[in-house]
């Protein structure tokens, strides 16, 4: 009997010592590797297309203080597509929403025309809520490579078909034309695709008051179509004059629809724009579109930071323009002065009459800048105008370019949340989705 | 007696789990936190001066794999002076040395003249031994600031005067000039420098063999001068016609000296020209050299991995030149074709005739190119042939420009050995020595 007892005790005291030892090793763990092992109910993974460090350095100068996602530098990532060193949007969404590399200009699908299966298909495949958001049509190639299969990124009329056959829970964007049968060579029938979304229980939202209007039930089935423009929705710059909804907005929306369901969700947002500011060497377009983006990561760490098992990625697909901070032979940053212009260089160069006799008073109203007769005559005289103003405001604001097409750049990787540790180091974009998925268990 | 064996049994098996539980938790924090806890008995810490994120990945794209450090990666860090969005080497260097910020063109003071402690002389007062190495004239800004004091970095001759004073074990580069009074308006006596410096222990060493020869004691108080030119070495391109050694030798050369002694050492190594290639834009004068110091952290990693207690941090003082990876609006990175350079701009623009009649046979000559009619002419009649051969080059190498100085880019950090993961993140330059100080405990 006394035996008896004292292997009792034995025992008790061995799964005391045992909870002990196992209690101590997970809060090692959780202080060394802050929260790794974490469960991670819900991912936003939000991608500003064509964004660098050089992006985030010029952001905090327009900015004038640390940015949201400064603290939450994990590392830097490699971008080339399979058959180019430098990547387009589709190979890069493809990269880094299923982890295979493709060609240039291919949606979901791998060099061989094989589908490949993305994450949002994964994660809804383990019940989770799934949702894109985008500033482009939703049908651009970075929301597209997260659900759809193409071989060709411009046929976005088969891209909506697809969307809608997705069953995603939240598709909110721009591009009705793309769903309606208005596309120019598309191949909807007209309201033939529009009446599937709405048998598929997709409800429309229109502007940016139909959609905080519109509270779906997922339990039910039910599913939010956001479709705020014909093409892609208006710069940041412009967006005041419209009734369509921010970057943030949606951002906000999607992830309060999405957060009904119990087994967690899968959402991807794009700063689409930030690219084609890129492309134009705007300035001004990029650090507000920016300024857009950053709020709706502000609104995803909020939510994260609330709920505790929410991981935020943030992480371009590339380089737009091969920017710089800072550059001709300047020893200043002059960002901030961007805080002043109002609108694109293209809605700029719209503005100017034919002989461009009124150069300066177009470009003094929506900069406040009192140009040179040497910038004057450099936008009169330039083949492109558009480029032209572009450069004036950059040279004036110190942000570099190189190009008006995509560069090789390592991207920053940011990351908040459970797993967050994880994307430290040296990346390449095909890393992303793989560990996004790890940290989501859906092996 | 039972019973006593059933306690002893219990008092084993708890012992037995309570080492188990210990080695669980100290195993978790080896592996998560990559042994941070570590001794950290000696520091290699090596400035690619002007080298930036973006000369990392095109140096990835001219060696054609992975790079030394890439998988050393650990984030990113800011570098403005208190006076500069953009700074220069001499306050960097400081920042980077002494954890304070001050004005450009200053070294080792504060914004109101006060001298800084620097990380070397910390170190030197915990009874480590102590090494500079640079391409450079050893008393240029970087060196400079980690064991010298003055307001202005041009003067070179009074650094060197402070540099014998300081008594830093190991000093390797160039700059002759500065100690032995031939420097233009130097105020160095001639050969009293040296005599001090021979008073103080010092062994010269004039060229690579002499400097292999030169087996110092350290216990003993010996130290090691090697000026292996009057001015600058030269660039790797043109190291291989003179007794020179490469910044490998001088590396390997310093930590086989400062290892003898017990307490370990803190050693500084700057690939000194990536700088210069930046500001003449020489995209293979910059690829060449970065290779060169490519080396170097190889030499420093294979002896920190045989150590075990060795730190190695690789950070630049800040990019040069707006160098972008990509640019010209191209689809793909070629600068893998300037491993067949041979010759710095600066040396082709030398050989041209006073006519620059010779320019397609001279950059042919050097690089391999035909050049095109176009490309002729643009350095026929450029104001500055050698950054005309220079953009000739790089643009054909597919690297962009955005200056001739100094850039604001946020610079990449990487770190090999124990407390490498205490550099993770978004840092400034500040950080860096701090961390080191803190890595070594000489607090």
């Amino acid at each position: 009997m006394l035996k008896k007892v004292g292997w009792i005790s034995v025992i008790s005291l061995l799964i005391f010592a045992g909870i002990m030892g196992a209690s101590f090793g997970n809060e090692e763990d959780a202080t060394s590797a802050k929260g790794n092992n974490k469960k991670v109910e819900n991912v936003i993974y939000m991608i500003p297309d064509g964004f660098s460090s050089d992006y985030a350095s010029n952001y905090r100068a327009y900015k004038g203080e640390e940015v949201v996602w400064d603290s939450h530098l994990k590392g830097l990532f490699t971008t080339h597509s399979a058959d180019s060193d430098v990547t387009d949007s589709a190979a890069a969404g493809t990269a880094m929403a299923t982890g295979e590399k493709t060609n240039n200009g291919v949606i979901g699908k791998d060099t061989n025309g094989n589908n490949l299966e993305t994450i949002l298909e994964k994660s809804k495949q383990h019940h989770k809520a799934t949702g894109l958001v985008a500033t482009s049509t939703i049908t651009h190639a970075t929301p597209a490579a997260f659900a759809t299969h193409v071989e060709d990124r411009n046929n976005e009329t088969e891209i909506a078909r697809q969307l809608i056959k997705s069953e995603v829970d939240v598709l909110l964007g721009g591009g009705m034309n793309k769903f309606i049968g208005e596309e120019e060579g598309g191949n909807q029938e007209d309201g033939e695709l529009m009446q599937k979304a709405q048998d598929t229980g997709y409800i429309l939202a229109e502007n940016k008051q139909e959609m905080l209007e519109q509270n779906i039930d997922i339990k039910k089935d039910e599913k939010l179509l956001g479709l705020f423009a014909d093409e892609a929705l208006s710069p940041e710059l412009h967006r005041k004059d419209t009734e369509e909804p921010s970057l943030e907005d949606m951002t906000t929306h999607a992830i309060d629809q999405l957060n009904q369901n119990k087994k967690g969700f899968f959402l991807m947002v794009e700063g689409s724009q930030i690219d084609w500011a890129g492309h134009d060497n705007d300035s001004a377009y990029a650090m507000s579109d920016t300024e857009a983006f950053e709020k709706a990561v502000q609104a995803a760490i909020d939510f994260a930071e609330e709920d505790g098992e929410t991981l935020v990625v943030v992480a371009a697909d590339h380089d737009t323009g091969g920017m710089t901070t800072g550059g001709y032979d300047q020893m200043e940053l002059n960002a901030n002065i961007l805080n002043d212009v109002t609108a694109t260089g293209e809605y700029m160069a719209n503005q100017l009459d034919e002989e461009r006799s009124n150069v300066h008073e177009v470009v003094n109203t929506y900069t406040g800048f009192k140009l040179t007769e040497e910038e004057i005559e450099s936008i009169e005289t330039a083949e492109d105008p558009k480029l032209a103003i572009n450069h004036v405001v950059s040279a004036r604001s110190t942000i570099g370019w190189t190009s008006t097409g995509h560069t090789a750049a390592d991207i920053p990787i940011y990351a908040y949340g459970p797993s967050a540790e994880s994307f430290s180091g040296k990346l390449d974009n095909t890393d992303i989705p793989k560990l996004i998925e790890k940290a989501m268990k859906l092996k």
